[in-house]
């Protein structure tokens, strides 16, 4: 199985399919690409630097929460499909940040996601500020595609 | 435990939250609210005779599939929590339905879902005309509403 | 679907099969038996005035957890089944007890499970008390067997 | 991430631990080590050279099954942990094995299981004779093991 990788402001996430993953219908169960795509931005924010871990434990335990999600079914993935989650930010802000998340089998699209993510403290369910490490790369990313759209551009 | 229940073009189907359903947040995981949803649209169809399993046996072995899915995340349910999950059809054709499902901790909206579902083929993949019973009942339903509107504005 | 209910020293619960359940062979995953296990086990403490949530929360956070569990798959249950888990305690001590879980469709056993759970501190991990409503209980209809068997030998 | 390797007569899987994992006791939930356990057996015999998807298919549609399954759980994995699955061939017969699992974090053992898996046809329910990649493969591998003993010895 090939590794998680980004690819400028994108990151690259395998998946296995599994039988866990499957049901009756002989596919994958559609709440499981919820999975795929949140173990996805798992690795995501922990290539950053974020453990997750670390933050519900500590003082103020906090953890990133759901707040809307889209998803498009357009084809089926099967038992021992490998896949590939890719992951880009489409929006940020102090709190909360939009998640495009595409996944494929090889070339072909099967689902489309878009997910609100917002942190907040469990204790008292407040929003808190995102773990700058998340902000830092969206900026250092987004400039770089800046640069590179007004380079294409000259 | 309550039992399900229609109340005119609504249906209600009652989930008791357990251990599978949390995770180390100490909150009901976002994808298995889609479970939530799938048992209370499996019960809804059943109570109109439409049986799944039956469908997939058969000659020609038929299921419903979730093509698209939004869900609010507005308030998260904890352990041993008892949900309720109203499920009514937004809209029907002759191959699929949309259906809006909210899920409720007494009178509080902890997630509204919508999700449209079409029935296929599992052979071709085909769209397949929809068991007649759903479209039977949703004209009953829906021709019952209107008439409760006209009497109410007279 | 019928309600739980205790028959002497036995507690029946009953489980509908849902897609979630079942894999690409066509019937239920063999690890979601013990989710039906664990639904069963939550709802008989319950019942006997256990509630785990309440556990959770409060200074000292207490769970059951498994130690050790064995499951003898028999026969398959497939989508649409309604299955009854009937849960009986075998042993008990103060901080554990060895719950026996048979899983049957009408009269058929599908899966027989033992399951050994203790009662812990989630804080440091070690063993608590279980709640007194437990070995109340099993005292009580231990009696009461014993009376009857007492009785069926005179 | 680590890749899955052999060493000898072991296989090594790892497995990332995600929030769909957890229970909102803050550890892994009982059944999903079952689930570790299945995706380290199928990569297991992927990496022998048979791929489950393909028998699912045909003419004669074919899969394994667990007929029994014992687990110890000794010490509870949380939120990131890096596992690995280590499984064994106990035994084997023309139709069915028994594979050891022991699931750790690092040197230390949280999970011993023993599981016996057949291989059977998903049309009339009977053994079949296992794929021939794996009796090969133990043979060899038990031979080296033999081998090896028997120079120790000398």
């Amino acid at each position: 199985m090939t590794e998680s990788f980004f690819d400028k402001n994108k990151f690259y996430f395998p998946v296995r399919v599994y039988y866990e993953d499957t049901d009756a219908g002989g596919v994958v169960y559609y709440a499981n690409y919820l999975k795929f795509a949140e173990r996805a931005r798992t690795e995501f924010v922990r290539a950053l630097g974020v453990g997750q871990n670390k933050n519900l434990s500590g003082e103020n335990p906090c953890a990133f929460v759901v707040c809307h999600c889209e998803a498009d079914y357009k084809s089926p993935a099967v038992l021992d499909d490998l896949l590939t989650v890719v992951s880009e930010i489409e929006q940020i802000s102090a709190v909360s940040l939009v998640v495009k998340q595409n996944i494929f089998r090889e070339d072909k699209l099967l689902v489309a996601l878009k997910i609100k993510v917002a942190y907040i403290s469990l204790k008292n369910k407040r929003p808190q500020r995102l773990p700058s490490e998340l902000n830092a790369w969206y900026t250092a990313t987004a400039a770089a595609k800046d640069k590179n759209s007004n380079n294409a551009a000259e």
